[in-house]
């Protein structure tokens, strides 16, 4: 038994999941969304989480999908929103198809979710689904905050915190919690479970807003600087307009109502703004903080040490990511 | 007991249900399509059959208006992808708000029609998620299927068939199965009341084509002639395109390859084409042929007689409606 036992249960089912054949515009989408790859970290979460409990965990493979379907599913339909037109290095749907295909292909997708999930064990089966949809509703609250974001200039950083746990982090708290439930765990559990997903949900997503400024340009695999060329609302951008006062203020809100500038240049002059103001160390002191609460929750679980060992390496990882 | 109490009690969880609060931008959308009205075709037929089997009939209520929240989600979607201004008269949600929001206030719709079916009985709970989930990627398909038709001039009368199928009918199928299901009825009985759906759901969408053309206006509703108008492709233009030869063939794709021409002149000459073709009565006797279909399923359903007429007498109206 190795981490590797659960990427290869996973790609192997992966590779025999059929989404539908007609009409191929409808399923085409699908096909090609999910072969872009990406870390598989909800699925392999979920996995991880059953192993805690149960020898049986294969029988988790095709509900964790269930997960992973409905994430790319959020990022098909996020692309539309944030006219995006890259994902993982390749042309999104909505620019390789179109804007229709990518909707309907999307919503069809979320359906499929539904039905990997249907393949939980009977007695779980309503507790699984109830979740799920909850959690799919406040991913969707997540998005629309996210974009309501987009034309504020006092977002809090609470609001901000809120908007990240709904669209990123209750998702990675469902997919553990799911491991849980399909694995037999007692609802004490799940609920630990849960709360770990979320913590390091934040921290997972804190530590991207942080790697996309701080990032090893080498290791990163996107360009460093991309949020600050785009004025994205960041933790970062919003704690440092939290903190600035004075002609430090100024100057940040003049690169952020810049229409016409040097993108190099005002990388590297917000940059130095946040060097300033140490935004860099109050969002490492905070991924620190969620990560160090998603391990205490593990800390409380009981389960085989070794198997523990699994999921906190992995967690691990994570936080220590540089790309 | 009359068909006003099935009504009434649809009309009051209607009201009582709540969708979500916040972000307003998220839910206000569906609030607003369901506040629109229209005739609550599907649930009506939940509850009806439900009533065939169960004095417990309410119990069905929340999962009838999932059926219901669903085909709202649907006609939110497709009328994104159709670019249609109005939608029973009053502007359609992405206009009255914007595409982004009408993608995902549809999705989070489809995550609600899903929450309201998790009310079924839980030993019934798989089966009608599983026939939900089913039948959900189908209207999917049936979508993309009408979308490609677009651009096709070759749509045979079996493919379009196929579609209205796909796209309308399976919904009212599972409509009808779903009551059965939860009402206690056993599988022969519930693939009936499925088979009778699908059967007067294809009646009814080509009821609704043969309106477009030859309803009465001052009954009607809408505009008629507005699917000759807009070339649409319905079963009247394709048994059309089938038929015609020679003169009148040149002069029906004559009027389908006009940029401009007058409206009324349009209606009136590809009207009149359908008169000389028959095509009038070749789909009335299809209509015919499709609900007596479903009549014959219901003969087959052994149920309290009365009961039976609710249902009878609601197919009827739809068989004999004029807008």
């Amino acid at each position: 038994m190795s981490p590797a036992t659960f990427i290869d249960a996973l790609q192997h089912e992966l590779q025999l999941t059929q989404y539908g054949q007609y009409p191929t515009e409808l399923y085409d989408p699908i096909r090609y969304i999910m072969s872009l790859g990406g870390k598989r970290l909800r699925p392999l979460l979920t996995l991880m989480a059953a192993h805690l409990f149960t020898d049986d965990w294969k029988k988790t493979v095709r509900p964790a999908l269930a997960v992973e379907v409905f994430h790319n599913f959020t990022l098909m339909h996020d692309d539309i929103m944030d006219r995006a037109p890259l994902r993982r290095g390749q042309p999104t749907v909505h620019e390789k198809w179109n804007d229709n295909i990518a909707i309907l292909s999307g919503d069809v997708m979320l359906v499929k979710a539904y039905e990997l999930l249907l393949d939980a064990d009977a007695d779980k089966l309503k507790q699984a689904m109830a979740r799920f949809t909850r959690t799919a509703a406040e991913v969707c609250e997540g998005q629309q905050m996210d974009m309501n974001f987009e034309t504020r200039w006092d977002v809090t950083e609470a609001e901000y915190i809120d908007m990240i746990r709904l669209k990123t982090s209750v998702l990675l708290g469902y997919a553990l919690e799911l491991g849980g439930l399909l694995g037999g765990a007692d609802k004490e559990t799940t609920d630990l479970l849960y709360a770990a997903g979320v913590n390091i949900g934040i921290g997972f997503q804190l530590k991207d807003d942080l790697l996309d400024v701080y990032g090893d340009p080498a290791k990163f695999g996107k360009q460093v600087g991309g949020d600050i060329i785009a004025n994205k609302k960041t933790f970062l951008l919003i704690e440092a307009l939290e903190q600035a006062t004075g002609s430090r203020k100024d100057e940040l809100t003049g690169w952020l109502t810049q229409t016409s500038f040097d993108k190099a240049e005002k990388v590297r002059a917000v940059t130095t703004i946040y060097d300033q103001l140490g935004i860099r160390q109050i969002t490492e002191a905070r991924i620190n903080d969620y990560f160090g609460r998603g391990f205490a929750n593990f800390d409380q679980i009981q389960a085989d040490p070794d198997r523990k060992e699994f999921l906190l390496q992995f967690t691990r990882q994570l936080a220590e990511r540089e790309s």
